[in-house]
């Protein structure tokens, strides 16, 4: 059983269309960072035994369809994985049958499917907890890659590149981290989740239909994005906040370009998501430097990336632009946040109707290790009979 | 004076940023569609008079500051434009003196910054009756464009095009007639007025913003424009609706792509632009072909193309998707629209969460003339005392 952090993609990269839909390989490289596991984080337990009569799968306690292809797909990954272990006979063989079917249980701690990366996190540890399982230590970036494309970043903690690699098999389109999650201290994240409106259109049909007709992807993928990669890393390794966040929002911007550019056209960024971006620019304006710096995934939540030192002023913007409705109390989740007040200055500067409601919640969190194993039996997901325990 | 029609772009083009912004010159050339005077209009008077003390211009009936520089521009040009005539003294020489002040009235019949070009239209109508004022015969694109870009497309009729031009001096950068207004005439025109929110963020500034940050703007210009320059012109040159509409939407999806792609980003289209665009594409794939398309311009109102025959039934899925709050009598504007309902298919297929008041209104027009010069003196806005007359 592992916890494992959701990914956030941050400027460069994001899988924004994958050059084979098969294998999933993206068309160019991209650049994470993965969040703490003490706000956001996928628990999975997986069992194999000979009493088993079939694959199973539960996902926040509700039993899914095994059969669906990309799970498929991480499943044969890993079992060849075994198998190829096994057959190389340098290590002990696997305690367990690889005939033996498996059951998985799953839970995410925040909402899926709601644009906060939850495949990403499911996939990759869901690939960790099969590895200890079936006993594979090789490289897991292939087996994450085939159940979601962005989960092969998430097993790494910290600053995390997807390289997108050059070999048709994909054999190179691996994971590496960049810098640890103890590099860049002071960094936080807030995730604005935004109300939840039904989404006007999908996602992973979307990018593959961006990349058979969105000229702009092309270009994107193939002149923008290399020169763009090399400057992320550069900020992230000298920790120079503006220029990491200006590049953040600008390839966030980019790839929502792309996805406008496509046809029929895809629209993650909602009127609301808009009223963040113009408050972060209003907000960065009144203080003369890049303060603070969204990005958006495939929906309309922000992820917005700041200093320590910054979260209580920028909190207490979104407050005075998303007044709380009902739940003021519960409006700011995760890492705590000191109260502040806003300057008259700032207050005039932010120049929005605020707009009551629009943001339901903040999570504040900051940047985190990859997966964990947890010790505590307490913890597994599935009963002595190989079914979920009851929910508490 | 005149009646000018409000242009529309299509497809190509737009005046999606400028190489010149002195010279209102475009980074690519583009095309547009003039609409119906009897929809859509500006009307414009001016005099001269030695009577005159300063130069003063009054629109929708309110005095305006004559010094803003664009207007500026358009005077100089077009007294430079009356000079050169008169020197090269081939004809009569104009019978008012260049020294007089001029006055100017002009009135939209729609809203102005809608978003509905009307600085096009009412460029392009300042610069069409200057000409006659001072007796100036020669081409009127660069008049109008020091205006306002756009403008010089509307200073004829149908199908026009501004070709961008090579020289430094602008001197090439002129709007030519495609095909005339009686090239198509199955060809309607819906403009679907959205509920207007304050706008977001400007436009003009914005412009010259993408195209010093987007690099997806350049590209565009360069790699993709010039081919559909020649797609777009061909299919209105064959009446290829299909292919009139698809080219029309997906140029305007890369405009506001570019738009976004900026830094900071400019976003014209609202939650309900956005609606719009679904219906659109839910009414095509339940027809199995494009039927409708439509097209953006700066502000978040869609401009709707589509055949005579196909009116009617469109109508009523906007009427569907969003109901007429309280003036359901005053919902569509223009051109008569025949009762239809929807099939149960149709209602089906479109798949959207009706959004009540979402649309304001409808115009419905169709493909119009160039300017007219009115001879009806009770259409004049200035009164004997070069003061604009009283609203009726």
């Amino acid at each position: 059983m592992y916890l494992m952090p959701q990914d956030r993609t941050t400027g460069n990269g994001y899988n924004g269309g994958k050059r084979d839909e098969d294998l999933v390989l993206p068309i160019n490289s991209s650049l994470s960072v993965t969040l703490h596991q003490d706000q956001l984080k996928t628990t999975t337990t997986a069992a194999i035994s000979k009493d088993f009569t079939e694959d199973r799968i539960w996902l926040n306690g509700r039993e899914e369809d095994v059969g669906q292809p990309r799970l498929q797909a991480c499943l044969r990954e890993i079992r060849r994985l075994a198998r190829k272990r096994r057959s190389t006979g340098d290590e002990d063989p696997p305690p367990l049958s690889l005939s033996y079917k498996v059951h998985i249980a799953s839970v995410n701690n925040f909402p899926t499917a709601a644009g906060l990366a939850s495949s990403a996190a499911g996939y990759a540890c869901l690939a960790y907890t099969l590895a200890r399982v079936y006993g594979v230590d090789s490289d897991l970036s292939e087996v994450a890659r085939r159940g979601s494309g962005s989960a092969c970043r998430s097993l790494y903690g910290g600053f995390v590149e997807w390289q997108m690699g050059e070999r048709a098999d994909g054999k190179d389109s691996v994971a590496r981290q960049v810098a640890p999650e103890s590099h860049w201290p002071e960094l936080r994240v807030l995730i604005l989740v935004v109300s939840a409106e039904r989404k006007l259109m999908g996602s992973t049909a979307g990018m593959q239909t961006s990349v058979e007709t969105s000229p702009l992807l092309r270009f994107r993928a193939e002149a923008v994005v290399p020169g763009r990669m090399v400057e992320m890393t550069h900020c992230v390794r000298e920790r120079d906040f503006q220029g990491f966040g200006r590049l953040t929002m600008k390839d966030s911007n980019q790839f929502h370009a792309t996805c406008l550019d496509t046809f029929p056209p895809i629209s993650y960024l909602s009127d609301i998501s808009r009223r963040i971006v113009r408050l972060v620019h209003c907000f960065n304006a009144h203080h003369g430097q890049t303060k603070v710096a969204y990005t958006f995934d495939a929906g309309p939540n922000a992820v917005v990336f700041t200093l320590d030192d910054t979260v209580p002023e920028f909190v207490a913007a979104v407050r005075h632009c998303f007044p709380p409705e009902s739940n003021g109390d519960k409006f700011l989740k995760g890492l705590p946040v000191r109260p502040a007040s806003l300057s008259d200055e700032l207050r005039a500067a932010l120049d929005v109707d605020p707009t009551p409601g629009g943001v339901k919640y903040i999570i504040a969190t900051q940047v985190g290790p990859g997966p964990q194993m947890l010790d505590d039996p307490h913890a597994h997901l599935l009963g002595p009979d190989g079914l979920p325990k009851p929910a508490a």
